[in-house]
């Protein structure tokens, strides 16, 4: 075959006003409840800007909450349906870092922050990151029912799997914020939702 | 925060030797035989060339078998721990025909051809892609057994839940040509298990 006609890399970047909105924010998230109120503001402004789905993510230590990266959903911007928030986080954080491996022995343990439990894809992600703990503002149906969007087949069993590999799920208290986020996305009448399902507006 | 410590963007390429193998190969594979006997060959060789982990998929066209793209397990190259050779050949076909969705309206139906089942992640990957095959040369506990890969927790209805969204499953005839590819993997004495188990040697 004619090989010039392959593509040989890939990759994604960070819409630039994520780097604004982190300009004015401490370089550390001590508590759960700051954590999750950046991520939530991040997936507010993800669609407001027009730049992803209403999803954000961060990469933090788990004691101190110094702030290792931060992603969004880049899937439309980047046009690679995988760059979920969870995968764009944990990407820039590995590129940071200088390592595939997030829980390499002697280093600070690390923690993945979401604005919901993550879809199939990102589940496994988050488990082969290398990351100790999950941070997750909720779950529950109203993403799907607010937004359209397909969360994938996760196993009823799927928090106990997490904890059997060495990683902690935690709920914040911030599942209103979130929630409030997803229905602002979906009243919008130009929201695209990406995934089997295929383009479809909700 | 200092927000020039950020990483901003990321990326990963394919190894140099794939486009060298793939040069003598047609540039279509019509039958489900040729598919897998590739995508079972660049397995083999990933491992062998030190590039990654014995893994390897296809994007062809279902129809006609064009390939599309061809992806390699490069976790330890690129550094970044979800780039499975699912996630590195669907992002390739994506960036080559410049769109998230490969089953996007109008565009010849695609597949997905991988020399065993999908871990978790990959399996969301692949769900979200707009793939609408999914060709595997084999599952079952062989994978995890001779190579000490975590596969994560998969439903029992996983197939069931990629053909309510559109997705077909086939299995082709490959399964002791996949299975031999982890053997010589694992009896190897220096292989990296890159997963949530940390770094573990066979």
């Amino acid at each position: 075959m004619d090989v010039s006609t392959l593509a040989t890399s890939f990759g994604a970047r960070l819409p630039a006003w994520v780097l604004a909105e982190l300009a004015d924010v401490p370089a550390a998230a001590p508590s759960d409840a700051e954590r999750l109120a950046l991520t939530n503001r991040l997936a507010a402004r993800n669609h407001r800007e027009d730049t992803g789905g209403p999803f954000a993510a961060l990469v933090v230590e788990r004691d101190s909450g110094l702030i290792i990266s931060a992603g969004v959903n880049v899937v439309l911007a980047s046009g690679l349906s995988s760059v979920h928030a969870e995968v764009t986080a944990l990407s820039l954080a590995q590129t940071r870092l200088g390592r595939w491996d997030l829980g390499a022995p002697g280093t600070p343990d690390l923690e993945l922050v979401v604005n919901w439990r993550p879809c199939v894809m990102c589940y496994g992600a988050a488990m082969w990151s290398g990351v100790r703990r999950l941070l997750i503002a909720g779950d529950g149906p109203e993403l799907e029912e607010l937004t359209g969007f397909d969360e994938g087949p996760m196993r009823e069993d799927w928090a106990a799997q997490f904890a059997a590999r060495g990683i902690e799920v935690a709920f914040g208290d911030a599942r209103e914020e979130a929630i409030a986020v997803f229905a602002e996305y979906g009243a919008r009448d130009d929201a695209v939702v990406y995934n089997a399902r295929g383009t479809a507006t909700v």
